[in-house]
């Protein structure tokens, strides 16, 4: 058991982190259970999420319609999503209303009433949900990227398939919550307005008494993906270009991250300016850093119309391999401030500290704080990234792309 | 000139306006000028945006490169978005930096270049973000039923049509710019720390002696509407109905709002808990309520399999019709606890605020404070709503449907 100002672990595992923004009227709080998608058996795709949605349907004495009353009476504004790893529970509400929030969620984690009346139902939302996924191109795009790139199964779409949600049953979800369901590796983060020796008992009335046995590790199985294809009938064909990067808890990340801004954040970067405002190949174009416990990857993106996206992905590629030339000092100082200036904005949200802090914990087992990141930034130079381009140019791409036609791929990489 | 604690009208006939948030380190900026999409004549549809695209590529003495790398030099994001009556502009960055961002923003609004050399650029631009759309179903929806409810041209889409944006010209934009874009009745809104007087120097300097003059109002032309259909090779159908209701600046407006509240507004609502949770008929279901400055509308959605299509919209149309029956206290309830307590939230982010305010401003020629809202909210009862519903129940149904197949309507309307 150790204490510290805002973090407090209890007996059964469970780390209780607090970050105080006392000039706010409100509090976020985000829940997060080492309960997700990863731990799907094959054929049984979609049971966390599935879990997940069924928990919402019900909990302690409340029946799914008394929760929701409940939690609008209370002003409670809540979400759940269930990701790769965890199970996620997020609510805000004002201050003076924290204790209420905690003991729905409560109730909502440890006291699921996971009722048979509410199976076919939540399970035709779930398979609409995932026909309205394969409507869009892109969130298609974004889905079958991190499959391709990811070891399985840590690539798996959280959603499953309709074939696997289709067949899941209650005793599948039952199975699932009293397996996973438990306090070892969970996390409760709470941002804004609260009393810390009061959250603190108010988190071990709830929460203290839990008991359960963590999960064992889940193994990762690498399969080597160059491209694939997702025949789409759209007007626009979505490229998706991944390479590996160093996870959040490496030494090299922030020289990593530096780099993936410089090529694709935002409308200064190379990618919006060399294929969108430059060539005017496509719109739609970026990159994006993310990054679980063991590794990280760049996901780039573009999307353009038919005619323009062999060229396009040529370019692409050409713009990603060119990142390990190296990059200019200008490039650096205009990322820099770009993003100290999203940092200080982000840390003014108590639903973005919330979150923060908790993935914080889960990649590092300690939170970052803004003071440690704005420093880390400042540390970034132009010598220390290029070493870091050097020894580690980006290779091993995995190309995806959704549209009307294949494109020739075998020639560029 | 009139001269308020937080709002000061030039003699050009620009109006500033101050939000304090003095707690926080960044400040947000929303400008907007009256030179939207419903100036654009007929068969040049998409001019106004095309036009504020433009805007960005290249002010002052800085080219479309320069621009975006001196904003992200000194920490800005930006945005800029074209709609139906206000261009708007919106930018943040810490508080020290204001200065840098009026001095670049008023090169942006007002000397901005217009280079012959980006037209091609930003035109292919935007043709992909046309047929991004159409590969959307859920956002074709939005497009098309907010052009059957509005009268012409203000229902009419910012973004132009695949064939208006193919033939406008440089000559188009540069008409539409220098006869839009002048200071009567634009508005420069600051949420988050500033020092008001300096304010009020800097934006007097970038923009006290701006000069020009204001269009002239743009009639509407009403045609009835009861259904379209728009065939969309897809799994889902999207549903949406509209009907009329007060504007923002109206008497009732905040009793039809909490009417359209109860019905479809998030997870506790009629339409989420009959359609949804009940009946397991869609997945996404809901409304939201839309002003403008002379009528308002309130527009619901559900998202639907082509086989529960046909009963989705006779059920959703069975629940509008039942708020004619007026509202229970308890619903009423459950929605108050719930808007004040995102009002709280949502008071607490500069660049929301900073929105809220110029919106006020343009809809009311005041703003109504937090605090004014959360009365107005307070006031509210079931009786007042029930007349209100009584004396205008929902009626004057416009359906447009968007999937696979058509709908069977004239039996449903």
């Amino acid at each position: 058991m150790t204490k510290d100002e805002y973090h407090y672990r209890f007996a059964n595992g469970l780390v209780l982190l607090g970050e105080p923004m006392p000039w706010l009227e409100s509090v976020a709080v985000t829940i997060r259970v080492p309960a997700g998608s990863v731990f799907d058996p094959e054929g049984k795709e979609g049971r966390a999420v599935f879990t997940g949605e069924m928990m919402l349907r019900g909990a302690g004495s409340r029946d799914s319609r008394a929760l929701v009353r409940e939690l609008g009476l209370y002003g409670i504004h809540y979400a759940a999503g269930v990701g790769t790893y965890f199970a996620k529970f997020i609510f805000s509400t004002v201050s003076g209303q924290i204790g209420k929030g905690l003991e729905l969620f409560a109730d909502i984690v440890r006291r699921p009433q996971l009722p048979a009346s509410q199976v076919e139902n939540v399970r035709q939302g779930l398979l609409q949900d995932l026909r309205g996924l394969e409507d869009d191109p892109g969130l298609r795009l974004v889905r079958e990227l991190r499959r391709a790139f990811y070891p399985h199964p840590w690539g798996r779409p959280a959603s499953g398939e309709v074939e696997s949600v289709s067949r899941l049953t209650l005793e599948d979800i039952r199975e699932h919550y009293q397996r996973y369901y438990q306090p070892d590796g969970a996390i409760v983060a709470v941002a804004g307005r609260f009393h810390w020796p009061e959250l603190l008992e108010l988190v071990g009335e709830h929460f203290g008494d839990w008991v359960g046995e963590k999960p064992p590790p889940v193994p990762a199985i690498f399969t080597q993906v160059r491209y694939r294809h997702f025949p789409h009938h759209s007007q626009q064909v979505q490229i998706g270009v991944a390479f590996a990067g160093p996870s959040y808890a490496q030494a090299d990340f922030f020289p990593a991250w530096a780099a993936m801004a410089v090529l694709g954040y935002g409308s200064t970067s190379r990618l919006f300016q060399e294929l969108r405002e430059k060539r005017g190949l496509c719109y739609g174009v970026g990159a994006s850093y993310h990054s679980g416990r063991d590794r990280g990857g760049i996901f780039c993106y573009a999307s353009t119309s038919a005619d323009r996206a062999q060229e396009t992905l040529k370019v692409l590629l050409g713009e990603i391999r060119r990142l390990g030339e190296g990059i200019r000092a200008e490039e650096l100082e205009r990322v820099k401030a770009s993003v100290k200036s999203a940092l200080i904005m982000s840390q003014e949200s108590s639903a973005a500290r919330a979150g923060v802090i908790a993935r914080d914990w889960s990649l590092l087992g300690r939170v970052r704080s803004v003071e440690e990141i704005r420093q880390a930034i400042d540390a970034l130079n132009a010598e220390r990234i290029n070493a870091y381009l050097q020894a580690h140019p980006p290779e091993g791409f995995v190309v995806v792309t959704v549209g009307p036609k294949e494109l020739e791929v075998d020639g560029e990489l």
